[in-house]
């Protein structure tokens, strides 16, 4: 199932582990809970203590453990559907399992796979793992408030990233002080705004 | 004519005057110039100094005067053309007449048009000025060797040109120090080459 069809806006958040994914769904979560509902589901092998991070914020979350599995597939998304209630015109935030290779495979029926990179990874990480990135429509370049104190070329680490995936948007943010934010939440509420326009237009033609 | 038919890859820079689009290119071609065989097209009013700036660094440059016009157009560049050498499987950069309405909708044959915004002209431009940040592919945010010396919300002009188009790639650079500028080159690149291999396709299915 597409979530588009139902006029629910579905992201899939996909890097390493610590790039900081929950503290960025946490902050997006906290300054964008009043204009559209929002709910959570979480992925990870076991634990469910982003599920609790993200239902501190007052949305609801579904952890599910993928056990030795590296990644979310659409079943498992889908029977997490049946205990998650996903209102209609609302954003659906996937935090897949921490890992640059499997979870790329894999469509969750998603609108858009957001790849988050954290500037103490390594400007290289585009290229090691180029099927993440080419899968990606958009890069979050996570944790520049470290720059200052890190050595790691901006300019580089995007160009790695535009040589696998030419067509890759990205935007440089902190999650922790919130720089760049403003600029995910307007790619956020400008593509949601077209989806939610294009499955009315849909709808009404039937 | 579509200059992707010819195996050029065209781009059509547009920005306010003062962005500092010449320098962009200077220093644009300067990198670039042993990789491609590059030629420009300058646009303005009056006056040759652009494309003696563009000539210093060993490239071929035609001036166009359009005198009271405020853009160029594809008649214009089509008789550039006759007195310009471009070669196969080169790159060609248009650079428009300064201003932010008119060349927005006049289409040169270009790949993609560039949109270069500074960060001393303010955050609300891609707002006051839709239409040109709509009709571009790509955003260049220039001069960002002076964010620290200006008051600019980068994550705020970001916002603003991704509620104009939310398919809009955004790079932040400085053509004076080079910062971010491996972005802008792999991207040209890997648009190049994509171009290249289609135009190569089309021609060997004829």
């Amino acid at each position: 199932m597409r979530f588009e069809q139902s006029g629910v806006f579905a992201l899939n958040f996909v890097s390493s582990p610590g790039s900081g994914k929950t503290q960025l769904l946490v902050r997006t979560i906290s300054d964008l809970k009043d204009r559209f509902p929002i709910s959570v589901i979480e992925g990870d092998q076991q634990t469910s203590n982003d599920a609790e991070r993200i239902r501190a914020t007052g949305v609801s979350a579904l952890q599910i453990n993928t056990g030795k599995g590296c990644h979310l597939d659409a079943h498992m998304v889908s029977r997490a559907l049946a205990e998650l209630t996903v209102a209609p015109s609302s954003l659906l935030f996937i935090e897949n399992v921490g890992n640059l290779v499997c979870p790329a495979a894999f469509d969750l029926g998603e609108a858009h796979k957001v790849v988050v990179l954290s500037v103490t990874e390594g400007e290289d990480k585009p290229l090691k793992y180029p099927e993440m990135f080419a899968a990606s429509d958009l890069m979050l370049l996570n944790k520049s408030d470290l720059l200052p104190h890190v050595e790691f070329d901006v300019g580089r680490c995007l160009a790695n990233a535009l040589k696998v995936n030419p067509d890759l948007q990205t935007l440089v943010v902190s999650a922790r002080t919130g720089e760049g934010m403003a600029a995910f939440y307007a790619w956020i509420e400008a593509r949601a705004a077209r989806a939610a326009a294009r499955s009315a237009r849909a709808a009404a033609a039937k």
